[in-house]
């Protein structure tokens, strides 16, 4: 398997200002959130790049992108019917290769050197198949993530082999069906917003778009039918996403953004400074 | 006096993105910089606001602004002149009138209700003059501030009759014509970015701008000439600016309004929670 194209969503209405706002990257360098995701999927040796928009985006993104040598291509997802409904938008760019995707909100945060993409995709061409990224989530937050149940592959820590997936279960379906072996317990596999996936998701995807009755579907539905069809595995995750569509979710990832970087210390000298000032303000003002 | 009209100056192209950027609010609500910027005018009691702009800036910064129950005057700048420059494109939106001044690209943080405009702008009506915002700033910090000298007006802390002004002083010169007796040694009075001027200013611009070879004039030696003129004071603003067209400004605008509003709680636990991320990044990845 090789992988050379990406499809990155991005078509959410609620969040079009979201690809606009800029962050400080791990290098200390200004970029649009845009930019950083699309450098995600260029850290993975993937510069074949779709981008799934909401009508009339395509150009101010294109601005956004313009300082990235990625090969881009924006489709349109003309109707809100929802995120894999956005993932399916791109069957035309894809055709019949696996591709690497994630979703447009998120920032990945890795601790390994080359990114969590790239991580990602070397294991799903190592094992020549379908792969999510997933990360041990407490039973508490369930209610926010697809999670999926399987068995570890042995001899290779970090990696399952999925058979069931479920779209934010309850703990009762979770305790049924989704326990794996050798973790804590009340801990899960939560999907981390990132896969490998192959072209059979978007047949799976038509049956399952083309049978419901409100436009909804859940790409955990279809990634569960893919379990039973083909080989698919779950990798855990070393990094961190933040979602920056979330309330503070900028201020967050930019935090984690400058942690891990190479402003480190400017960034926390900073924290201390406006920490130490809130107990000031009520003094006489002063320019620090 | 009454100060009915302000002027926002976000003309500069480097910075031609930051008015799109958004914060959430003391209260939580999510806010372009534009907005906060002109609600600080609002909080005064002003809502006859001309923005200063770049031309082309017009049609998404009156976006921006939509839901904001400001009338508002776009002005442009159509060269490069700089800051003062660009309060004198104003001139003709002013008229005669007194006026709040402050820039784009900073947050005002006050602990008082109403925040720091409004605190200007009713010492500015009490006294009847132009009046600007400052704060006692350590000498190794003059190189970024315009900056005054002068006595303290009797029985009024915190406020100050203005004699001398001077642009970026060196600490010779501000110890030769800038010392105000009372405060600490090695501290000076510089400016906050907040001003209500008199239109006496646009005739001395108007002279400047009319005299200088490069077309730049600062509006600290405007008004110099002004104390020179008329009775003008500084007063000792309690607030905090954030320069958020510096690097990780707008990170650490966001940290000063959150920690001194409704979700301080909610921010530093993300913070705490983040900080021990860091630490935990190198262990297997979890959903936290």
């Amino acid at each position: 398997m090789r992988v050379k194209k990406a499809v990155i969503t991005a078509a959410g209405r609620a969040q079009r200002n979201l690809p606009m706002q800029t962050l400080f990257d791990q290098q200390g360098a200004e970029r649009s959130v845009l930019s950083l995701v699309v450098r995600e999927a260029l850290s993975a040796g993937i510069d074949d790049i779709c981008v799934v928009v909401w009508p009339g985006d395509e150009e101010p993104y294109a601005k956004l992108l313009s300082d990235d040598a990625a090969r881009l291509t924006f489709v349109r997802q003309t109707e809100a019917q929802g995120y894999a409904h956005a993932i399916w938008c791109a069957r035309g760019f894809v055709q019949d290769e696996p591709f690497l995707h994630f979703v447009g909100d998120h920032i990945y945060v890795s601790p390994e050197s080359g990114g969590c993409a790239r991580h990602l995709v070397e294991t799903a061409v190592a094992e020549d198949c379908a792969i999510s990224g997933v990360q041990i989530t407490h039973e508490s937050l369930l209610p926010r993530y697809g999670t999926v149940g399987g068995q570890q592959v042995p001899g290779k820590p970090g990696l399952y082999r999925v058979d069931k997936v479920l779209e934010k279960p309850t703990p009762t379906q979770a305790e049924q069906y989704l326990i794996v072996p050798g973790l804590r317990s009340a801990q899960y596999l939560c999907f981390y917003g990132m896969h490998v996936l192959t072209p059979a998701v978007f047949d799976i995807l038509s049956v399952m778009l083309a049978d419901t009755r409100d436009g909804r579907v859940s790409l955990s539905s279809a990634l569960a039918v893919l379990a039973q069809r083909e080989q698919y595995l779950a990798l855990i995750q070393r990094g961190r996403r933040f979602d920056v569509g979330v309330k503070y979710g900028l201020f967050t990832a930019q935090l984690a953004l400058a942690l891990s970087g190479e402003d480190r210390e400017e960034v926390l000298t900073e924290l201390i400074k406006v920490l130490a000032l809130r107990e000031a303000l009520s003094e006489h003002g002063a320019n620090v």
